[in-house]
């Protein structure tokens, strides 16, 4: 039995117990959710050595960060680097998106190392596999997509992504659609690609049964990928999106009655007026099945800077319902990330994140912050550091700097309003 | 005649032309926003050498950047490094809040420098010369005080931050509320600990005309600060710092009356699901005058990272009508900014007044974000740097990391959707 059919069973399982435990909910309420489609424990049977990582319907944002290879950038120590800063600054789950080098072997050595939740997209790996095996990426075979996505189980794999509602029909929408960017999305366009070669329907689509089958196997969430994702703000909430989303709902109910657990990918560049929108349609039209948003980015005018146009989009998104963030870091569109970026791009995810949870009401979420607060009304600068997102980068900015009274700072020195009104109105 | 007055009269000024220019408005549109109070043209009428800024409703978001000593930090030179920084990256304005040295001095020289609107907190100067003078910064008097904002005045000051609305009911009103943090803002406090003391009114309220008299005369700007803005996410919204508000929407009208432009001051810290109620009480209770918001952070746990925290909670205000943003740098809550951290600080600023403007559809905002996703879809990079909030950051990057292929980056290398696409969706 699946998770799922466990739930719908009225079976309460150690891992509803541990994930209910880490959210503050009663182990009864994750198992409804469970078996509602709301709440998923992402996490692989054979990947017993993580904790289960629960996403969904009043629990905490969760967030991701993606790392890997491509064929301009094959370092598997810097990758493994990037791994320990990302747990380090409270990823919750990593997705391995090598396209270069040996990606067998690097998602099995990330794997190995991690501590924390994998994610993949193993079209990456299929395709590259053909190009080696038949001397062309588009000669990829169905059996090779599907025996890579076996592979992904096999290892321990938790989520993968699956563009499953990038169909010729999705195409065909988005050719007269006009949109500027078309498509982003790198599994997207290589299936467009492959369909337009072949003249043949998705295979994640036409096989979908042969899909659920791998991902019942190992208890394997899928990850209905978005193709489409609009990837300029001009073309964001078109009908080539909503086709794709209305696909991955209908894929969405297949999944359920087969007792596997999905969640939904979304955009994208998005502008804020449009994003609680983008949460509502979704979990309409995917029965409230969690939401994965990458960003959403409120601009595209400020690469370097994509860390913060996806920690406003992510932040207005996960107050409005989205349940996990794929981080975006100062490296989006220009380069593959360094460490240094992912580390931004971790941090800015969990700012967005935690200020999401306060917004609509997340157990514990705004605690930290009236915690934070009393340490600061009480100047007590090492109780602050504490709680920061990143005390290092606190207390070295503190360092740098040394006020004249030990307890204030250099901003304001003897004028600190904390201390003057600590002085005078409570005496 | 003030520009206010004028407008009223059906004037349509030099200055009115050129910020309809500016904005894309007629500039009839820009002489019955003045008329109305929605919208304010703040140049002190001594200080023509800059060019006059519009602010307000239709209009783009402004961004202000704060520089200044502090008596832990003189440095001119620093200083005005930070003003070339904060005026090369797009800053619209800059208030010098100096609490250090010689504060006159220090703000001429500035002023000097400056090629944009100079706002200032002139009772930070009030408060040093009395403890030069008189022995304390509290045995400051209603005419040091008024002499001082005489003094901005003359020399040429565009908007001055007034605490008007801190009275002795607002302080009894905090009082019963229960903050957390109190009162955070620096003249806000000094006004508590003032008012205790001499067991007497707010001298900015009680001699209000007398304010608007000077500033008539100079026709400068007052912006009306909120020393009850909240300093913790706890004690956002609530009564004390509503009742300010009350009391700045009369002083609104008083303001208006006399022909005098006002703008008023706003939180702060709020959680994210409370932004858009702000901007919109404002809104109400102020009718309709310019909203100047600092911040406001969404969280209170990422020291270090409050340009995030505020450019979220700032998109998010400039979206539902806010329509200036004060600029929160990585140092705040730690130290007196870097020339770096202003740097951070402007451009986190400009991304969030931007997205708001996408929201708010202020003319030609979008059409930036059209024209780099074109741009992007050509794989022009040249072009896109071009059109970057931060060319240099951005041209760095991707020089940084150089794909095989020329056309693309080494984050998907020869995976780039946007070239598989180019190549056969569209072939």
């Amino acid at each position: 039995m699946t998770r799922m059919e466990q739930a719908r069973a009225g079976i309460i399982t150690e891992e509803m117990k541990q994930v209910a435990l880490a959210e503050g909910h009663s182990p009864e309420y994750i198992r409804q959710g469970i078996a509602d489609g709301t709440i998923i424990i992402t996490r692989n049977n054979r990947h017993t050595s993580i904790a289960p990582l629960g996403v969904g319907k009043g629990l905490s944002t969760k967030i991701n960060a993606n790392i890997g290879t491509s064929r301009d950038k094959i370092d598997l120590d810097t990758e493994l680097a990037k791994l320990e800063v990302l747990t380090k600054y409270g990823a919750h789950a990593v997705m391995d998106l090598s396209t270069g080098g040996d990606i067998g072997d690097i998602r099995r050595t990330i794997m190995e190392k991690s501590s924390i939740t994998i994610g993949t997209v193993p079209i990456y790996q299929a395709a590259v596999e053909a190009e080696a095996l038949r001397g062309s990426l588009i000669r990829m075979t169905d059996d090779d997509l599907f025996r890579v996505i076996e592979e992904h189980g096999e290892d321990g794999v938790d989520f993968i992504t699956v563009h499953c509602g990038m169909t010729l029909n999705s195409v065909e929408r988005l050719k007269q659609e006009g949109r500027i960017m078309d498509v982003v999305s790198r599994g997207g366009s290589f299936l467009v690609e492959w369909m337009i070669v072949h003249k043949e329907d998705n295979p994640l689509y036409t096989q979908y049964d042969r899909l659920l089958e791998i991902a019942k196997k190992y208890d394997m969430t899928l990850s209905l990928g978005d193709g489409m994702r609009p990837g300029a703000l001009a073309d964001a909430t078109d009908r080539a999106q909503i086709q794709e989303l209305l696909i991955l709902g209908e894929l969405t109910d297949r999944a359920w009655k087969a007792g596997v657990q999905v969640m939904i990918e979304g955009p994208g560049h998005v502008p804020i007026n449009q994003v609680e929108m983008n949460m509502k349609i979704q979990k309409e039209l995917c029965k409230g099945a969690p939401f994965y948003v990458l960003g959403p980015l409120v601009t595209d005018i400020a690469p370097g800077y994509d860390h913060i146009t996806s920690a406003i989009g992510g932040a207005m998104a996960a107050a409005a319902g989205a349940d996990f963030l794929c981080y975006v870091t100062p490296a989006e569109h220009l380069r593959l990330p360094s460490i240094d970026d992912v580390r931004e791009g971790v941090i800015a995810s969990r700012i967005a994140a935690h200020a999401g949870d306060i917004a609509k009401g997340v157990k514990g979420a705004i605690e930290q912050d009236i915690e934070m607060s009393k340490r600061r009304k009480k100047l007590n600068w090492e109780g602050m550091f504490e709680l920061c997102v990143d005390p290092d980068k606190a207390r070295a900015y503190r360092d740098s700097s040394r006020p004249q009274m030990d307890d204030v700072c250099t901003m304001c020195a003897e004028f600190c309003a904390i201390k003057t009104v600590n002085e005078y109105l409570r005496a």
